[in-house]
């Protein structure tokens, strides 16, 4: 008997929130595909990624919640994209295709990244093709109604809080700065914008394209926001 | 008489270059709005935007070319882009919704920033709504096979070269720096690669998900290319 040829992993990123901001390829997979994984959500609740694929499924197609936890500590990751890894190559070993759904872009700072990683090094048989998306500042930006950058602007990514001097750096070598997950620094980086009168230049955008997205258009009088975990702040720095 | 209502001025990006990685919601518009506009190509050939879009259109949708020149003086880019506003507005002022499409993100590096102000300048009454869209350096990733970023690394857009000086900052102050339109300038930051021994760890995409894409992988052995300008280069420095 020959054995069924492997399938393939697909790492789609399905946008900020809004489901039509998905691409017309990731639906398409999204439609066909035998198998849809994502992250599983949290306490019952369907996570970001799940709530914005779900308009795009058929009924028939196996959903594949996969956990990751939120946590830091290395050997607890590690166990969980191996564990995660294990159960797509499952479905991969039986010939199936699988798609596996993240928010935003697949590339940009996503969990697709250490389960593809993960997968190719227990697997190195297994072939993965990524499927870019649209990335949580641009829609931010969007929304916003303001461009993100133009003409020379450099534009500075900081995915966590570096301390006080990594963020003046960020602000002194680029004209345009994003803070992504800036909830539990806000107060820190609300200090530091005062001081360099930023304020009237900086935004906070809460679940952008989502349907209860907020947005902070000027920072002068709110020295302390209460922000949920996806809220991402832009500077605008000339 | 009451006079029309006013049209509305949608900015969409249609994505790097592949037809399928616009998003659903900007195909839905192309496909609705009596009037589509793009930049206009150069020599009789269509503009990026224009091939990436075509697929999509109705024969009998209005297809409204804008010439915007190539150039630094800002007299000569300030003319086009009053043009263009005015060309626009002819139809927002008859009722007729239109669809900027602009290849990319329609907030990042984008033309369609300069003719949304000046159309806002013009005409403050008019409506105008970006669709985000799928960036360069996040379809440049994808095809890669590599993420850009992971974890904290923090990411930084260099739309021009600065000088020596301010690419050897971005190098110290993220983990990750992508030279957008790097063509120019090639030789000049492969030296500066080389002298911090990153060659092996940066990677130059032209033309991202187009059909004519072109990938190179390690840039050791390559002090010299002939890129086009759509060519952009991605430093993992570490």
């Amino acid at each position: 008997m020959t054995p069924p040829s492997l399938g393939k992993l697909w790492g789609i990123g399905v946008g900020p929130g809004d489901p039509e901001l998905i691409t017309v390829k990731a639906q398409r997979l999204l439609h066909h595909c035998a198998v849809v994984a994502f992250p599983a959500g949290r306490s019952g609740h369907p996570g970001v990624a799940q709530r914005i694929l779900s308009p795009w499924l058929r009924p028939d197609q196996h959903q594949l919640p996969l956990w990751f936890p939120y946590v830091d500590d290395p050997a607890v990751l590690t166990a969980a994209w191996e564990q995660a890894a294990e159960t797509v190559w499952e479905h991969l070993a039986q010939g199936q295709d699988v798609v596996f759904a993240t928010e935003g872009d697949a590339s940009f700072y996503s969990t697709f990244t250490y389960l593809a990683q993960t997968l190719q090094r227990q697997h190195p048989e297994v072939s993965v093709e990524v499927v870019p998306g649209v990335c949580s500042p641009l829609a931010a930006a969007a929304m916003l109604g303001q461009p993100l950058t133009i003409q020379h602007q450099r534009l500075t990514v900081i995915p966590a809080f570096y301390g006080v001097e990594g963020l003046e750096a960020a602000l002194e070598a680029a004209e345009v700065v994003v803070l992504m997950k800036v909830a539990s620094v806000y107060p820190q980086v609300w200090e530091i914008l005062a001081r360099r009168q930023l304020l009237h230049r900086s935004a906070v955008v809460v679940r952008a394209t989502q349907p209860d997205q907020v947005m902070y258009r000027d920072l002068t009088d709110k020295p302390q926001l209460d922000l949920p975990y996806f809220s991402l702040l832009i500077v605008q720095c000339e």
